[in-house]
């Protein structure tokens, strides 16, 4: 396609580089900017920026966070001996959302994936193990895995709880499936 | 639902504000460039940036040009006769996708909708007419309106045939509906 103007046509590059935005949509979003007021493209740009150069990881939990310390970690309301352990930061957000969870969190950054080339060194496992030794070693009770159930997450799970053994723990994993009463018709001989 | 950090919040909500995309897919996107370089994302922000606060609007037929005249205003290969109008940017794309109309186009900047408050007034259609009146006047035998076939087309569609008749131009519009050869079965008495 032919863009009238290169300042449209390298703006709708930038913006179809984002996930499932294509070349119409992201010609569809910059049209709209252009319509609207100079100030809402100025805080797109601007909170963009901000959000990609100031936001920090929490330092324990490796969530994402304003402070060294995120608000969960830092709380003293929360259940110091239950960890939580999950992909990213919006399984956190799922899980908060529930409010059901007293506990602390650990965010991963990913999952073993060898295909895209994500070994466990590419993930906070380290500084899973870390937390387990240190300060937190005595409090600790249980670790829960709310890892997805696809094969990486099948693989991920199983490195952590051959990596968790020896801190001698309970490791439990979340529900997945269906809740189901099954009765089975053993073969009689 | 609460996030980990204030500049993702303020990131998801600028990035929601865009059509189409809710709370939940900014959340992905803003997650997505957290992952990705600093660099892409400065790319788009600066993209954007530029974009909106540079683009100018040909000033012959509105459309969007990085300079005073088009690209297709300023070529002398283009049939000066024939003027496509057309509501915006995005239809001149469309046709000049198809590289099979050669005239010149104006671009309307919009549709009349009393519903959203969009009059006569606020379209580009006074400098159509100035268009006309004026170094064009001799020049131009056709006026292809080009506009969608929704009821606010219609008006817009109607309202400039009004205005375009003191002219004495050459005055259609684009094919709508299948093309059908239909016989009818006139009743016989």
């Amino acid at each position: 396609m032919e863009y009238p103007s290169k300042l449209i046509e390298d703006a709708v590059n930038e913006v179809s580089k984002l996930p499932g935005i294509g070349k119409k949509t992201a010609l569809r979003l910059v049209l709209h900017l252009l319509k609207r007021d100079e100030d809402q493209t100025e805080l797109l740009a601007q909170s963009l920026m901000a959000m990609r150069t100031k936001v920090k990881y929490c330092q324990k939990c490796h969530n994402l966070s304003d402070h060294d310390l995120c608000t969960i970690c830092a709380s003293h309301k929360r259940d110091q001996s239950l960890i939580c352990v999950v992909e990213d930061t919006r399984d956190v957000l799922a899980i908060e959302n529930t409010a059901q969870f007293k506990g602390l969190y650990h965010v991963l950054g990913g999952i073993i994936s060898p295909v895209e080339g994500v070994g466990p060194s590419d993930l906070q496992i380290d500084s899973l193990m870390a937390r387990l030794r240190g300060t937190e070693s005595e409090q600790v009770r249980e670790i829960i895995l709310a890892i997805s159930p696809t094969m990486e997450g099948d693989t991920t799970a199983f490195y952590l709880q051959k990596k968790l053994k020896p801190f001698n723990l309970k490791i439990s994993t979340i529900a997945r499936g269906f809740p189901l009463v099954a009765t089975w018709n053993t073969p009689t001989k």
